[in-house]
């Protein structure tokens, strides 16, 4: 068996620690035989007389449901669904958050991924819809849909994370909710379309257009600045997510897809893009997205999704029913690349350990990270932090209100008027093993 | 540039030509610039006058849909479903196929995903059902959903596929149907779950069990012989697809998952795995799986989902509106590992070319390929023939029939007795651009 770092310290049980209260190697399980734990007594399934009892269950013994042509959850897994900010439909913007505390894996199903739309969710008809590039560019060009698919399609996983994601964790008090609360309007797909930059090319772009402006359909005509860079890099006009065509509330026919850039720059029902010397100012880039800072001053451009983690099981609202093994399960991605490591912390970060990453590790991309832990039944706080491939890592919190200040009072979790945070995040374990947000 | 082996044919065009009849290099477009075709007139986008008339539609000017829990496609999207074999839901198995001529990238979504149920979809209540294994074990389990998931848990890509997928190709004419209808049984997801080696360990398996019997839940209790060696090696009690729980129709909450082995195998609603010294010749795999071949033997015990691929863009039922530009788009899997190359064919298999796979390429799971091709307006026979990384690779039609037969007249499509088709699909465009199945 391979040696592994942590093999040079003291272990004091068969299942080998890699830092403190309990977090065990990478490999516990995954090689029961070689870990000296086999027939261990785990206590997770049942033994014994107990299990050789068969029910026959009501489902053995009659006829089931119809097949539908699309086919939806089960009715008992009704709660693995989005959590809705304006269920009344009112005249303000509508918000749909990701129940990461229910999911697992690193694709976000599309019934499920996170939508904010302003008046709606509009109903576009692909055969009338165009997209229009224009500008400073020699050849103007309006595509339709059935033009698109004319053209090579490139797939890539890509996550899509409002700027507004986790900023509930300005609150100056853990605000006691879920994990879909704080962190929900983040979400991943493989997203399918043309790379902008063919489009480009033969639209032949000035020189001179160091931006672009992308312009949605709907009705608040959703408008922002874009630097002309990102659309030669890796700018994507998607029209499939995770195979079929985009949902409604994800931009359906066709949305701009900008990897690693703040969800709200991802346009949606993308009508236009017209490449000019400088950006519009508009309403979402200049008021909305523009940050400010504890000394009076404020970001503007502020466009990158900066490296974060999130612990998602067990998480805020889970129980842990008796005191053994769990798997710790989270969710790491990095708007500037790949991510490189996830540590992990069981102790409220006095010490930390390495978690394994599912491969493969995708730039920009939903990484899951994972790592064996033996709930002592003590009280404690789990963490996890992440490194990108460009060095960059989460902050704590506390460095994080320096840099960026916190709100001075609680407020309702949807009204947070700051941007782009990415501290880590803590889940406090009680005795009786119920799970909270904490402040470490 | 890169030089590419092509690059040593003579070229009759700036948009380098890779096999016969408009087969283009597969970095045409994505190097529009270093191609030279730049302003070239694709003719694919509008241009002129007519490009700057953008119309305000009526979706710009009214407030939308409210936003629901779970999000389902566009009703401009209502064509892009699942075939249903038996809409009626009369007493005999219900098929739903994938609509893989309307979608794109390597992922399946949910609700799309192809399902076969004997007697109808289970209402599985996930507190109640269990998991049995025992046989041949030392320690007999029985785990619980919450149980299973306090485990390591490990997510991969992955098809699934019935072993009766392409069965249709056994016909000696070449039945004149979509690619849903002739390989719609054929999905692919990310699964995430338990791999069953760590719960075999637990359970300390007799080393004479070389077999083991899966039983689901569901009215059939449809039972399937599996070798032990897959159990030890990527078999997984799959709990999640494509990050939330299974589909009702696709197993609910558990199923078993044989990566590369054929459909039936991987047991939904899965209750039972009992180890034993050899199989159970049950109704599946001695009637139903049991191959006939001409010379009046059969196969048995064929689990293996051998190589294959085909093109669903264009395919049949599309229509290309003009000569010009096109982007061929399709499939490739192998249950053996990972797809090494595929070729493709414009001039009916008289010339090939390697297509581009959209990677990272992974073992037993969807690999898309993609060619860029001129369409001259003249009628032509598309086809691709895909190798996986054992050095296998798909028969042409005549080879296969040699080996295996076909039938005699041509049946209703969903009424073929034989099973494991991996020949080459060929799609007929003619010069009024309609596109058709044909065998050649």
């Amino acid at each position: 068996m391979k040696k592994h770092p942590a093999d040079s310290k003291p272990s004091d049980s068969p299942e080998e620690q890699v830092a403190g209260n309990g977090l065990l190697h990478r490999r516990t399980l995954l090689t029961g035989g070689a870990m000296g734990i086999v027939g261990s007594g785990l206590g997770i399934g049942t033994t014994g007389a107990a299990a050789e009892q068969l029910v026959e269950p009501p489902w053995g013994l009659q006829i089931g449901e119809d097949t539908p042509p699309y086919q939806t959850p089960s009715k008992f897994a009704k709660n693995v669904v989005r959590s809705l900010a304006n269920p009344k439909f009112e005249p303000r913007s509508s918000l749909s958050r990701t129940p990461h505390h229910m999911l697992e894996g690193t694709t976000t199903p599309n019934g499920l991924h996170f939508t904010i739309n302003h008046t709606g969710v509009p109903d576009v008809d692909p055969a009338v819809h165009r997209l229009l590039i224009h500008g400073m560019v020699k050849r103007p060009q309006v595509f339709t849909l059935d033009a698109l698919l004319r053209y090579p399609l490139t797939s890539a996983p890509a996550f899509v994370e409002c700027g507004g994601n986790s900023a509930p964790l300005f609150s100056p008090k853990p605000i006691q909710d879920t994990v879909q609360a704080l962190h929900g309007l983040s979400s991943c797909a493989e997203w399918t379309g043309v790379k902008l930059s063919i489009l480009l090319d033969e639209c032949g772009v000035d020189p001179k257009a160091k931006w672009f402006i992308a312009e949605g359909a709907d009705g608040p005509h959703l408008m922002r600045s874009i630097p002309a860079a990102k659309a030669f890099d890796d700018a994507m006009i998607a029209l499939y997510q995770n195979g079929e065509p985009l949902m409604p509330g994800n931009g359906f026919p066709m949305r701009l897809l900008l990897p690693g850039y703040e969800g709200n720059m991802n346009v949606k029902f993308l009508r236009r893009l017209k490449f000019v010397p400088s950006p519009a100012m508009s309403f979402w880039e200049s008021q909305v997205y523009t940050e400010p800072m504890p000394q009076g001053k404020s970001y503007n451009f502020n466009f990158l999704n900066e490296v974060k983690s999130f612990i998602t099981r067990p998480s805020h609202g889970h129980a842990l029913q008796q005191p053994g093994i769990y798997e710790i399960s989270g969710i790491a991605y990095s708007g500037r690349g790949k991510i490189a490591k996830v540590m992990v912390s069981a102790d409220g970060g006095k010490s930390w350990a390495e978690a394994a990453l599912q491969g493969p590790v995708q730039p920009k991309a939903f990484t899951r990270f994972r790592m064996p832990w033996r709930w002592s039944g003590g009280p404690t706080i789990l963490q996890s932090r992440a490194w990108d491939d460009h060095g960059a890592f989460q902050p704590t919190r506390a460095e994080f209100v320096a840099a960026r200040g916190q709100l001075d009072s609680e407020p309702p979790v949807t009204a947070f008027r700051n941007h782009h945070c990415n501290v880590i995040t803590s889940w406090a374990v009680s005795s009786q093993g119920k799970v909270t947000h904490a402040y470490a």
